[in-house]
């Protein structure tokens, strides 16, 4: 699932966070024998208590079960509580989409965006994706809701250049060109983008009594403490609401009607949502996945620690 | 409901569009004695069939039906067709909101919305809502997925005026600052605003079998055919979660925090979503709604025609 998000070119949450989950499995932050648990609270209303697993472990696990619910009612939810960094938040949607199935699915993350009007951080940069089935690859639609992604910043640190000015606020609350005085980001399309950070967090956190905004317990900054994270996951079987068959005809005419629209100068192709993602996924089973010789260093020296052999882990890492 | 729209300060969505609603019931493409009907498909799925009556007639429906079916299964969804244009779709979150529930809501709209890399229309501008319950008044995002919405380019065109070349383009996918020869306007945020506008469409209309896209019937150049819109709302009923007291105090505490954030440079308060529209209400409750004097003597000529006296009318609009 990790190596997932590289297949599809989504490096931001692919191998690249392999020592940190590593770390917290190594200081219990993340629990390698954890009691996921799960109650149904209604017919259609499920809670995950992920026990301080590995979130990738926790989610996989409420979306299937909250697959299998919403064959039995048409739809059904989870919420999920004491979980940890999942990956990505269209890897769920997409589990969903191959049981014929549609879904919306959000997660919290730690402070660093500064919502519309303010000066300082306060919700996490809150992903939030939909997913729908198609008979080519899933229509998915997996967003930030700041302006671009952590990793830019990351960047911009390592090549040791600066940044544009309308990113984010230094400490003070100020615009700032550099990327090691940059505190939080600003929201995508202003107050759209905040109030959506505000939605992610209701829906991941307030549904299920987790920890929100400031409140919750940093991935990198508070290594010593179990992340206590809280998702939200809805599915919609569609066969309940028709035949599947004509769905998946509708939705493969509106992709070709799309695909045939004339494009704007420059433009070689109109994508729809996730399509960019299956195309990189594609090449890279082909090809392989690129990995920079830093962190290809760093996986080696993990290899080691682990006793496992790094070429191993470098091919296996395409399928 | 349409007078609620005034009353939030949405005038684009309130009786601006009185004669249009009007001349739809006059010519009967939209039904003065419909037959709306409900069907449970699931436990928790229901389809609405709107015969084509009044939009906010079959959505405060639906929005009801399936606050009921939520209330027993602590999730539920309708999915709505052959109805017409609604009004504001935070009205429905609004709805929810009063029986302690959160929701989803979406609608189509006739094409308008370039999508990201293409030259022409293909979506609506699409709009979706979100809502949840607080102890003041809810926390409600109601968003277009356009730049802006169709109303900026109403005013222009009316008060003679050009508008920014990166609003939409014309008829030839060029950029171009004359309101008069726009016929599309660009997705919010990119591929973002593009994707939401896909999904928009799929919840709205894929799931209901009604048209999409560019295939939905003109609000006002075909004004001889009915709409056929589709809608969608899921409501979460809060009490399936948990203690609603717990999740009001939660929310609460959120927008305390948000309220208490350092602010931007000129800015005099940290808004949450609805909060302004809850604002503007209030102030015009009490010192009533401002209508132009163009609108006004449509809603006079409108109050004659059908033998109500207008000045009632007005005072009327402030409650």
């Amino acid at each position: 699932m990790i190596v997932d998000a590289n297949r599809k070119g989504v490096d931001s949450h692919g191998v690249v966070r392999l020592a940190h989950y590593l770390r917290r499995l190594e200081n219990g932050t993340i629990k390698t024998n954890p009691e996921i648990s799960v109650e149904r609270l209604a017919p259609s209303v499920l809670r995950v208590d992920g026990d301080d697993a590995l979130g990738h472990v926790v989610m996989t696990r409420a979306a299937n079960e909250t697959i299998a619910a919403a064959k039995e009612t048409g739809v059904a939810t989870a919420v999920v509580r004491n979980s940890s960094h999942f990956g990505i938040a269209g890897h769920y949607a997409d589990l969903a989409s191959q049981a014929g199935c549609a879904a919306l699915v959000t997660t919290s993350s730690d402070s660093f965006l500064i919502p519309f009007g303010a000066a300082t951080p306060f919700f996490g940069t809150n992903p939030i994706a939909y997913g729908f089935p198609t008979s080519g690859p899933p229509m998915i639609l997996d967003m930030a809701t700041t302006t671009i992604p952590y990793g830019k910043i990351d960047l911009a640190k390592k090549e040791g250049q600066s940044i544009p000015a309308e990113w984010g606020f230094d400490a003070e609350g100020h615009p700032t060109t550099d990327p090691n005085a940059i505190v939080g980001l600003h929201p995508v399309a202003g107050p759209k983008g905040s109030g959506l950070a505000a939605i992610i967090d209701v829906f991941s956190n307030l549904f299920v009594g987790a920890a929100w905004g400031p409140h919750i317990v940093k991935m990198y900054g508070h290594i010593d403490r179990p992340r206590k994270l809280g998702h939200f996951i809805t599915v919609w079987d569609l066969e309940a609401f028709g035949e599947i068959d004509a769905f998946l005809h509708e939705i493969d005419t509106m992709i070709a009607e799309l695909h045939a629209l004339p494009r704007a100068e420059g433009v070689k192709h109109v994508y729809y949502p996730g399509e960019l993602e299956a195309e990189r996924a594609a090449h890279r089973e082909k090809n392989g996945v690129p990995i920079a010789d830093g962190l290809y260093a760093e996986l080696q020296g993990l290899a080691r620690e682990l006793g496992i052999s790094p070429i191993e882990t470098m091919e296996k890492s395409n399928d």
